[in-house]
């Protein structure tokens, strides 16, 4: 047996080993090593008696049991796969695991932002190096379940609070609200817009923060009606910048929560007949390559997926490796790139 | 011991076994274990031999040894990890591998059209149920490696003609290049250009060979300096539509290898002042998410790639199984999409 320390910097009780949870649930220790295994040969209230001991004791497996066959695999788990977003992810993920010569398995959780048990019960049965969730996390005995295993995971791009002391890799969205909604304001714009994502995820509330911070530094006051909620795709962006865009006072900016959103506001502007930029400026976020390819080329807020993915791999690795990182909670650097969508408003009043 | 048939319709000899090999090799029966399941602790020659004796006596594993921990995995391998095409194969994968309770290991082949013996050695090492290869095929070693392992693959998109009995899922691109250009043709326009993948990409000549079909049909002749071939992004195709459209004799119309070549013409357009559809049609091709998201939206030729995927993932499933289905080269049906790219052209002459 090997003394790893446990991950995540939880502490384990050495006391607890798999003979004293067997004799105190009343069952074998082959059956506990079944459910640590993640076997589904045990039945469901044995299992449900092991998996509450386990977390009753804080017990942390010490030596991982036999290597898995091959290669060590990461599981990467999207709550959806849509978009180019994804792929800048995936790209991240891949180069890192293969510089350090691990595999990566790829789920998508179907569009929930918390998997379901039978996906967990999947990566416990094949013992991955370790989990990276994207824009999702476990609930609070999932997580425990991955503890007891010494399984470490690491949730890249948030989408609530954290608890506490789970790793987390994300950007500063806060200041890419800020540096997108200030361009605008230095462009000579009062009525802007913002089109963000859930007001559920914890990324598009930030960013409308930082929007907020900038007018209120400017000394304007926030339209509430401005402040739009939808999903991160194109649809969302459409149908509120229809709305927006029709009305008599419309804004002369929008912040879009993405560039998928923008993209959608692009569309919604062409059939009002109104033209990007004379008519209305355009922000996107996230610097999808897509975003330099459309016409006219999107102002955006560079998120550096990429990174973001290669920074979480490697903590990842380093986590599994039993050292403690000493930081476990990395916001990378967002930055504003101005192409074609913005320049300063029509001095005549629209309305 | 089962007595599955081999994978791929080879035929096995039931004379050869891990003992007649280990004999005629000179190593004990562990050591062609070793080498079978992908372990690194074998000499190189000693490997290089027995590697040559299997493939010499199409020796075909039997069983599969122990099963992997946890879910079956199906290997898919891009040879590169690019746009939103990628994703929709991706997301057909998962779709049909969560169907069929199994998980996903998904590696880039850093743009290569044969993969290194590093990554199929994990593949072997980690043993899947069968391995599905993207845009890249095996070369024959490799394949009989595979083979030798009773691990079935499935070629989606074959890159190049595929050696006999590989198993292929495809789309009739032929049909993909004659009906966009019999759609141009259809409104009007005599001078199309095409641009194209690369030439030694099957795909990319059997769309050029439908383009000139349509055009021999309607009894105009080919002008060569119209045919281009490229990559499939948005660079190549932005490089070729600005010298196209920079020629006197500019074409009238553009048929697009992929919709990210499409954006790059639309993108030489703009910067020439010229108006699509008035001054130019432009056809893409795949039907990604974002042709129709784009000002104006594309008319494009859907090629199924999810349901592609879904079938590929499919028929791997079937042969791991040890079936030996029926229609072993499945192409599905490209269709036509009419968007806003496409219209008649104006009757001056440009020139």
């Amino acid at each position: 047996m090997t003394t790893d320390p446990p991950s995540n910097g939880l502490r384990s009780n050495p006391a607890v080993t798999i003979s004293s949870i067997a004799e105190e649930t009343g069952v074998s220790v082959p059956t506990v090593s079944k459910v640590l295994n993640g076997r589904s040969d045990v039945a469901a209230d044995t299992r449900a008696k092991i998996e509450a001991a386990l977390e009753r004791h804080q017990y942390r497996r010490r030596n991982r049991g036999p290597a898995t066959v091959g290669p060590a695999l990461i599981d990467l788990a999207f709550h959806e796969l849509d978009s180019a977003w994804s792929i800048q992810i995936i790209r991240g993920v891949e180069v890192a695991a293969a510089e350090a010569e691990m595999s990566v398995v790829l789920s998508e959780l179907g569009g929930r932002h918390r998997p379901e048990q039978k996906w967990l019960d999947a990566v416990l049965a094949r013992r991955p190096m370790g989990v990276i969730l994207v824009l999702s996390t476990l609930g609070k005995a999932q997580r425990h379940q991955l503890e007891s295993r010494s399984i470490p995971f690491v949730v890249l791009d948030t989408d609530g609070e954290p608890p506490d002391g789970v790793p987390t890799v994300g950007s500063n969205n806060w200041n890419g609200g800020l540096s997108a909604t200030r361009h605008l304001l230095g462009l000579g714009h009062e009525r802007i817009a913002v089109i963000s994502g859930p007001p559920d995820v914890l990324c598009s509330r930030a960013r409308v923060d930082g929007f907020r911070s900038a007018l209120e530094e400017a000394g304007l006051t926030v339209e509430p009606s401005f402040i739009r909620y939808g999903d991160f795709y194109v649809e969302g962006g459409y149908q509120h910048g229809k709305e927006l865009l029709t009305r008599p006072d419309r804004p002369t900016a929008i912040f879009a929560g993405s560039d998928m959103q923008a993209l959608g506001v692009l569309r919604a502007a062409r059939e009002l007949g109104l033209d990007v930029p004379r008519d209305l400026s355009v922000v996107g976020y996230d610097n999808l390559p897509v975003s330099g390819w459309v016409g006219p080329a999107l102002t955006t807020v560079n998120q550096p997926l990429q990174a973001m993915a290669v920074t979480a791999t490697n903590l990842l690795i380093d986590l599994a490796r039993g050292n403690s990182p000493q930081l476990q909670q990395v916001d990378l650097a967002t930055e504003l790139i101005v192409r074609e969508s913005t320049a300063p408003p029509m001095t005549s009043d629209p309305s």
